[in-house]
């Protein structure tokens, strides 16, 4: 569910907003490796919503439909206070990734970079300072949120537990080791190029923008040893890629990240809403 | 979707606003002829929503899981200025009803009568006046509607065009006609017992009340001649009734209703959102 006063910084427009209601569904598929098959969509419009902003919203999903290969089949309109999207997905599949799956020894990987999404908010709500590159990067991370649909699909043989990491790294690497009965070592933060700077040139910390922001919606997963290789392949194939960025261990709901020769705990950081 | 300001009148509480969003599902599978197998729920929750409204809404939805034989398998958790609940239902059938099928001369039937929630409305809301028995079914046709379900599949296979009736007999009405290609002629309206006194009492067009509504979550549907005896057998053994009220015609996309010897036309009236 994608709500307007939560959801949709200003700078963001309809058909971005409608395209990423459904990418976030995309994203939940992508994670657990089911190619999906349709969707359904209950809009709230607010009083004074106008025909080109409906029409907005069509394209938006059109756009959806196209680039995720899924059909619209129906859904519901209502009027509310404010502009919500809220898009549910189906698919069929004979497996799904699980969070249970984590052994000790698998190798945690993602599949892309954090801190855009949550640099592009700070420049978007509080006009935090950026390079125009960066910049660009990072808005178009929150604005048109691109989910690894095909490199989830790719990888789903290979992976022991996954989700995706819509409410921040952190809490889902905390997730996956509570549903697993595993702890990770980390040996890196996976920030993405240019995010270091940004934070050190406005005064924010690199690591709750990289563990902490959320809205990645990138695949955060396990994979056994004997398998990293095929995985690596396999999301090669797919035109993405997967970093290794730690390990599973057995201190159970752990999550340490090695600075140097200390390590220091991550806690579960995240969005929590209504906190 | 439901939404706060919207569909939640005074007097309505978090529990029957959670079962009733799934009600509104149930009553779209039930006019399908379609056993619902599962539900998803996203929730948009105001800031200060307490642990008592959660726990609730939570009653609410076992509330729907029982009743209608459904399971909640998922769904979302958002921040909302005011309450949203988003149900989507999923279920598996070979056969659905359309609203296509209605031919010239099929018997045109409801399941259950009309007047109640827009009435009960006028009470919560306006204050209406009323007597203590119809009050309560009045009230409790919104607090707690009870979509025909059982009735709905056991219909299945006679009609050969359904829909529920959630914004409007009218509305029903000429869409069934616009989608068939064919007109109705209805010989009366089914007004639920004490409606026309209700209506009469507060001053209320007894029309409006029972053609333009909505809310009832009753099947309109149609039924060929041949098939009829055998549609009231089964909705008599599903533990509901069937109540002809017209017939289709060749008039295409025309609603008329005969009052002694004269035939008026009845509009497309009902709800229609953000009007």
């Amino acid at each position: 569910m994608l709500v307007g006063s939560t959801d949709i910084p200003p700078g963001m427009d309809y058909r971005q907003a409608a395209r990423k209601g459904v990418a976030m569904c995309v994203s939940d598929f992508a994670a657990k490796g089911v190619k999906p098959d349709s969707f359904m969509v209950s809009l709230g419009l607010r009083r004074g919503t106008t025909q080109g902003q409906v029409d907005q919203l069509g394209r938006g999903f059109r756009d959806a439909e196209r680039e995720w290969g899924v059909q619209m089949v129906g859904g519901d309109t209502n009027e509310a206070d404010q502009l919500v999207i809220d898009c549910m997905m189906v698919g069929f599949a004979k497996r799904v990734v699980g969070r249970r799956g984590a052994r000790p020894g698998d190798t945690l990987v993602v599949t892309g970079p954090f801190g855009y999404p949550p640099a592009g908010l700070k420049i978007m709500i509080d006009g935090a300072k950026a390079e125009r590159r960066f910049r660009e990067i990072a808005i178009r991370s929150v604005t048109k949120p691109t989910p690894d649909l095909k490199v989830g699909i790719a990888l789903a043989g290979c992976l022991t537990s996954a989700m995706d990491s819509s409410d921040g790294l952190a809490r889902s690497i905390h997730t996956l080791a509570e549903d697993s009965g595993v702890g990770f070592e980390l040996d890196k933060m996976p920030a993405g190029e240019g995010v270091a700077e940004f934070a050190r040139d406005n005064g924010l910390s690199l690591q709750d923008l990289v563990m902490a922001g959320g809205e990645e919606y990138v695949i955060v997963g396990t994979v056994s040893p004997r398998k990293l290789a095929s995985a690596r392949e396999a999301a090669r194939l797919a035109g993405g890629q997967i970093t290794a960025i730690g390990k599973a261990t057995r201190e159970k709901g752990r999550v340490l990240l090695r600075a140097g020769t200390s390590r220091r705990p991550i806690g579960d950081e995240g969005w929590t809403h209504l906190r």
